[in-house]
């Protein structure tokens, strides 16, 4: 039988790897090859066939990784020679995850190419924690956001962002943090609530909640560090250890 | 054996059955009693056991549905009589899901509770039709809002939206796509890109595409009506319809 080439991206989730979805890990049980990004549990590599290839291209905050077009020439060469090649992506893969890229890379090919979304960090980071990204009298939007943009440069959406009363999630922004606390602080947003989870629903998680003008502080004693999600609004106030606190204090 | 009262609120995703989560799938398998929403797929009830108890509490716009709080007393009061509760909802449910309420609703009653994310239609059914709600060179975040805000008002958020470089996209929003189309002309965006889905990423999908100034009539002209879902931003160029038109159009 010849081998018919064929592409799913697929979105991991954000770390648990029952968070992906049925789709995907019915895609990954057809697998000739799966290639995944290190913010993609390697748990979910088990349900590959046996004889499925694995190899990890991934890519982590300021860790050497394959380089983005050596990916995508990757998939499609693996496409050809093996069938069908599951792209283990983390998070959902057109949050912030080049799926959009991979998908242009691969069409003038002629395969077959299927996008299955994931869990996106954003959401299920904040939720894990207790914190909904939206809630009636609360917040009634959210803003999600990436600190670093493709120029290296701080995104000016952020300071948009931070004007508005959207919760706002910002991804990849650890590194960028100064930036981030001098554009609220700058419209007096100094005592927004905000909340960094490092690894978040995963065995491994770590979190701080402080305001914007002490978060600096609490991230530098807790040692927090990348792969790191920010959370900016009053949404931060419902976390079960904070909601206890304001209660206690309104007695 | 005694019964141990437990609820799982498990987001069912946007429409596809396969979009729901491995986690929820298993909620789902041991559950007594499932509670769904409109707006989660009947299909998905195939996967509780046969003994479980199914009951529709599900609310869809403008339609009769049972009023929330009976929704959170019956979730309770089964949990004592019948032992675990799912309680499925459409898309996630801490975006506008009002699963936080839910949640702060049964805590008191010292009742096992556990959230558990589904996928979110605000990125899946952008996603399902080929658009990125993010893409490297067009933009770097998204704003997910609702359109109409609890006390019935059009949400200010949109006018702050609609100002930024954010892919916008607009939930619950068709009754009020009047204001939300001034919005965007007060501010000069009236060719700003605009996508309506209706039924995203089930077999009963519509959708259009057109620009701010002339979504209105589009619609009419179409007859999409709810649920609906609204992404106005550049990434609506990336749709494959459009994008082939763009590429024609350039040579």
């Amino acid at each position: 039988m010849p081998t018919i080439p064929k592409i799913t991206l697929v979105g991991a989730g954000p770390g648990d790897p029952d968070l992906i979805t049925v789709k995907g890990l019915k895609a990954l049980q057809t697998a000739d090859v799966v290639l995944y990004d290190a913010l993609a549990n390697e748990a979910l590599l088990s349900h590959a066939p046996r004889h499925a290839l694995k190899v990890c291209v991934g890519k982590r905050a300021g860790k050497h990784s394959i380089r983005q077009e050596n990916i995508e020439s990757l998939m499609v060469k693996l496409a050809f020679e093996k069938g069908h090649v599951v792209r283990l992506k983390g998070g959902d893969p057109y949050v912030f995850g080049r799926g959009h890229e991979e998908l242009e890379f691969i069409q003038p090919y002629g395969i077959q190419v299927q996008v299955v979304p994931g869990i996106s960090s954003a959401i299920a980071v904040p939720g894990s924690q207790g914190i909904p990204v939206t809630r009636r009298d609360v917040s009634e939007s959210f803003w999600v956001v990436t600190a670093t943009t493709k120029s290296g440069a701080f995104s000016q959406d952020i300071k948009l962002a931070a004007a508005s009363s959207a919760t706002v999630v910002i991804l990849m922004g650890l590194k960028k943090i100064g930036e981030i606390v001098k554009a609220y602080q700058n419209i007096d947003k100094g005592n927004e609530p905000v909340m960094v989870v490092q690894n978040g629903t995963l065995p491994g998680e770590r979190w701080v909640i402080s305001t914007i003008d002490e978060i600096e502080e609490e991230i530098r004693k807790t040692g927090i560090s990348t792969p790191a999600i920010i959370v900016v609004g009053k949404v931060v106030n419902l976390h079960p250890a904070i909601a206890q606190k304001i209660q206690a204090a309104a007695v």
